[in-house]
């Protein structure tokens, strides 16, 4: 009897003079997740986000099952209510209330612990929270029969929650949870470096969860790499565009400038050279691609070119913001972010990557700007090679 | 009758040939962290660290909640145990491990779920893992009776744990978790910038997880922001110098250059000049101090300051490694950590902080280094307010 969906937000709603572009870029976000629902009118009302379908028809139980799949992906929602709505008039509210609760209390056997959950926001209405709270449970005893439950209002079983606007009430049992932080497209677009690894996925996932949109950029080394290499990728990205508009993944290949490296420069310094080369192909492909940041899965500590020297060096080489969400995350939390994004399994498939490439046996740990540029001039046509590799990414849209 | 804390680590087990020097440091913390015992010998044993008193006497119960309290706090650990040391023999395995176990079984009235978790490093040992575990249940029956208990090899409400190493057995009751991570040492020293907000003390804390000792610089803005100001900072520092050997706290007075900047620049800049003349005294702190990076709070979004365009016009003002742990979290995530932390409760006294100081009423989102260069040229002698204030930073001890 659900004909309404009720979308609760909460950073959106500490924003100051700019919150109503929050609120429009969120419910493009609901609008875009629900696209399979074509007769879906989602709409702003005052602190919430409304999803009704044409002629307020009711939803059916598998548009329910989309809608609950898709919006626990949406950013910026905090939680979100399969709901009846009603005009604000108790005489409409309170019959789908008693429905509502009476058939949930008829499912279970025996006394079940029960509590109405009301919230009056429109205060025109002449009975205050507690007594919407009084009057709804008083109906539901006279449907079920007082025996049927015991009133718990901290802990019940089964809570009925009524919400009372200025211009329609919502009437629901179940407050489902949503990721949080900021609706994707609030912050500009960037460019994530995106490997077959654990890390850098998850990086993408909390840059979009803070509202920027990502393209993805990997690195293969083809024909050192597998086809394989690239679509595991592949299917990363594909996985991580379930949660935004869309992001398109570009790949470069890095073996011209991986070998240039390996017959020029020390050994040693081969990974960092790598990285160096990889943030200034990343940075002309975001400049290309309008990404305004690149996004990268380092850690602090965790591996050898991730060190504070290391970082800072791979940072030096490009003029353009770089967000390591990761950066003070242990692998423990982010491999159990990346489980629960759904990442994890496909990044866990043990595939070549491009930075193992005639990868060094004890990479340096502590490596300065002013030395590795030494390196990078032994290379005849260095920035040519790198101009030349951006210019070949391959895009799939 | 517990003579011996067993500690357990994670992430440094990853480590190639460096990890020595990682178990050094990791046990160079839990000795800082125990400084209260003094006659405690702690000692790295291949794949952990052992706690032991002098004469190998038994802990008292105000030593092993000194220990528990202690030990949670020491990032690079997983977890440690109170436990009975014996040397690699079951005849002097057997009595210890029956009498924790009995004792724990008779605390609890009627039947018990219980097991034992063997493991074995010492392959020389003629019993199995499975058969030690056997053995143990065996002895325990014994002297409890076998009604006493059921086996529950799943979720038992008494674990008895038995590690037969190299050298020594353990014998434990229980595992209290520590928060992981990297011990501290392990990289570089670096600078946080510290407010008396709920953000910044939380990335200190993450990235000290990350093995950097931190200093910490704040700014106040006296005699524009009251004594409390610094008052409350340093309270912070102090609650976070507990999971460290020692961070110095020091503090900056920024109201000239604010003043400078009230008088000189459009006030839709402030905010950004502000953070911008923050980041460079801090540079000048952190290469005076031989930190090798800054940390902020900052989150990608959360303010106006923290735009992507804010952020690397307010990253470009230094040439230092910026690190910002929290870029990708949202408040709610960062309020449940510093809760955890002990630092919520702190930062949550409203002060007036140094940030407000003639603070813009529409501060702008978007700022260009260009034109914020010309903002800063407007300032006769910006650069000597700067290192004026640098070199009059004065340190907490």
């Amino acid at each position: 009897m659900y004909n309404c969906i009720i979308c609760r937000y909460h950073e959106i709603a500490t924003k100051g003079s700019n919150r109503g572009m929050f609120e429009r870029c969120l419910a493009e976000n609901v609008r875009h997740l629900l696209k399979t629902l074509p007769d879906a009118k989602v709409s702003r009302v005052r602190g919430r986000v409304r999803v009704e379908l044409e002629g307020k028809r009711v939803f059916t139980p598998e548009e329910l099952e989309l809608v609950k799949t898709q919006l626990s992906k949406c950013f910026g929602l905090e939680s979100f209510s399969p709901a009846v709505i009603t005009p604000v008039d108790m005489e409409r509210i309170r019959p789908p209330a008693v429905e509502l609760a009476a058939s949930a209390l008829a499912g279970r056997p025996g006394k079940t612990s029960f509590r109405v959950r009301a919230r009056r926001s429109n205060k025109r209405v002449p009975l205050s929270s507690k007594e919407i709270e009084i009057d709804l449970v008083t109906a539901v005893a006279e449907r079920t029969g007082a025996e049927k439950f015991t009133i718990d209002l901290n802990r019940a079983e089964i809570t009925l929650g009524c919400e009372v606007r200025d211009e329609f009430a919502v009437i629901y049992m179940e407050n489902f949870p949503a990721p949080g932080g900021l609706p994707v497209g609030c912050n500009p677009r960037v460019l994530t470096l995106l490997s077959g690894g654990i890390d850098s996925p998850v990086a993408a996932w909390m840059i979009m969860k803070r509202g920027s949109p990502c393209d993805f950029l990997t690195f293969h080394s083809a024909p050192y790499t597998p086809p394989e290499t690239l679509e595991k990728v592949r299917r990363l990205a594909s996985k991580l565009n379930e949660f935004q508009l869309h992001g398109a993944l570009c790949a470069a290949n890095l073996s011209e400038l991986q070998k240039a490296v390996r017959d020029n420069c020390k050994e040693r310094y081969r990974t960092v050279l790598y990285r160096r080369a990889m943030m200034r192909i990343a940075a002309m492909t975001a400049e290309r691609r309008r990404c305004h940041a690149l996004v990268t899965g380092e850690s602090l500590g965790q591996v050898a070119s991730q060190t504070v020297p290391n970082m800072y060096a791979i940072g030096k080489a490009v003029d353009m913001l770089i967000l390591r969400p990761l950066v003070g995350c242990d692998k423990l939390e982010t491999i159990r972010l990346a489980e629960e994004i759904g990442t994890y399994e496909i990044s866990n498939v043990q595939v070549p990557d491009s930075c193992t490439v005639f990868a060094p046996s004890a990479p340096c740990t502590t490596s300065e700007p002013d030395l590795l540029e030494q390196e990078e001039r032994k290379i005849d046509g260095y920035w040519q090679i790198l101009e030349k590799i951006a210019a070949n990414v391959e895009e799939w849209t």
